[in-house]
């Protein structure tokens, strides 16, 4: 929207640095993995399920990654948690969401100055679940393009009935999230550095991580070619996650 | 120990399909960045951060990984965690801590049968602030060597005091865990298979993923080669990585 970053509220459930909604829905939007944390009545431990997701708005489908956005999660919902989102009523489910990327492991002098080059960051929010049917595809499409960009119009569609039943999607309203990011090249104490023999005789720096998508392995069924959509797909993960991971070594 | 699988018990906590001590024990290993949450007493929300960790037994440090074992905790340590953590006393803090690994992406006819293939798993158990230094050290040893094997004694040693001072280390004793492991190709219903307008315009099949280590980038005060330990791990982590992603797409 451009006016003005709009930022979440700093307050004791956040632990770190980034509050910038951009920084934080753009960090959730391209983890494949997001890791969705909830407390459930009768336990002592919350419970941590991986899950898929994506930042949206269905009242405002043209709202920006810098808006306020309600987070869609979709995966193997339990009964238990669809239970205690359900038994929550219109208030919903505390969770906290946290979507982590590691971009390098960073090499010092000491072992206790050893680090990672990451982006993290993490929403906490109340979980309904989606029951209205235009609501539940409008997820659905969020979240099936984060996998390969433009693949829900690729697929089979209409949704059937059937699948529209059997799909549990959660809708997350943000109350609160930070990001942290660490990124640079590996840190030292100055009685280390100062120190010939320990830095004449210890490999220093970083070795950046990055996810590859390899070679497509098309299904027993499969009967075309690989569609330019999926190989510019690929080519462009690959080059992009990679260029990130050098770009904050060198930072 | 070879005598007969361990296995965590299956209870109400447990979500999930695998209970061998050895295979969850390996995800969580092999993990770079674990999500470790708590529910604070004053907070309806569980609070989720990424730590690294190793699983470890201090009093017996040749158990094997089928072995029940202690999961070390490292990273960040807010204030909070720590005082939570000291507050909880002898019993300790109860986590959760889950270790996800994406090994692809399942492309089907259908949005709704899409999928990844992924390895995932989540321990339940109780968190304490180790505080004796040899544990720690034997902690650090664990995660630092999980980074890149043979790190450790690569650094510079012994650890300081005031490293050792300003270090925390979680140790948590394990109540139970699970694993759930996803493989294998797409998969559609009988209906879109049935439909050769459908099965003859859309590509199936799975796009493989796996991390990669790349170049490695010296720090500014770095003046040796590259060790043949870092070149040799950075081989062998993209051979493996890679090879195992097409493995399980194969299944």
């Amino acid at each position: 929207m451009g006016r003005y970053e709009l930022q979440y509220p700093k307050n004791a459930t956040n632990i770190v640095r980034n509050y910038e909604l951009e920084t934080i829905h753009k960090l959730v939007n391209t983890c494949p993995i997001l890791h969705v944390s909830f407390t459930p009545p009768d336990s002592p431990f919350p419970v941590t399920l991986p899950m898929v997701g994506q930042m949206g708005s269905f009242a405002r489908p043209s709202a920006d990654l810098g808006d306020p956005l309600d987070l869609y999660l979709h995966g193997y919902v339990s009964s238990r948690v669809m239970n205690l989102a359900r038994a929550a009523g219109p208030d919903g489910l505390p969770m906290c969401v946290a979507a982590s990327h590691v971009d390098g492991l960073v090499l010092a002098l000491s072992a206790f100055s050893h680090s990672y080059n990451y982006r993290s960051a993490v929403l906490f929010g109340h979980a309904t679940l989606v029951e209205d049917n235009e609501e539940k595809v409008y997820a659905m499409e969020l979240i099936t393009d984060s996998v390969v960009p433009g693949r829900w119009k690729d697929t089979r569609l209409p949704p059937k009935n059937s699948e529209l039943q059997s799909t549990s999607v959660l809708r997350v309203k943000v109350a609160s999230g930070s990001a942290k990011i660490r990124e640079g090249g590996a840190k030292d104490d100055k009685h280390d550095l100062e120190d010939e023999q320990v830095v004449g005789g210890i490999w220093t720096g970083v070795l950046p991580v990055h996810q590859t998508v390899g070679e497509p392995i098309p299904a027993s069924y499969n009967k075309i070619d690989l569609p330019e959509s999926i190989s510019n797909f690929i080519k462009d993960s690959n080059t992009l996650g990679k260029q990130h991971s050098v770009d904050v070594a060198r930072k």
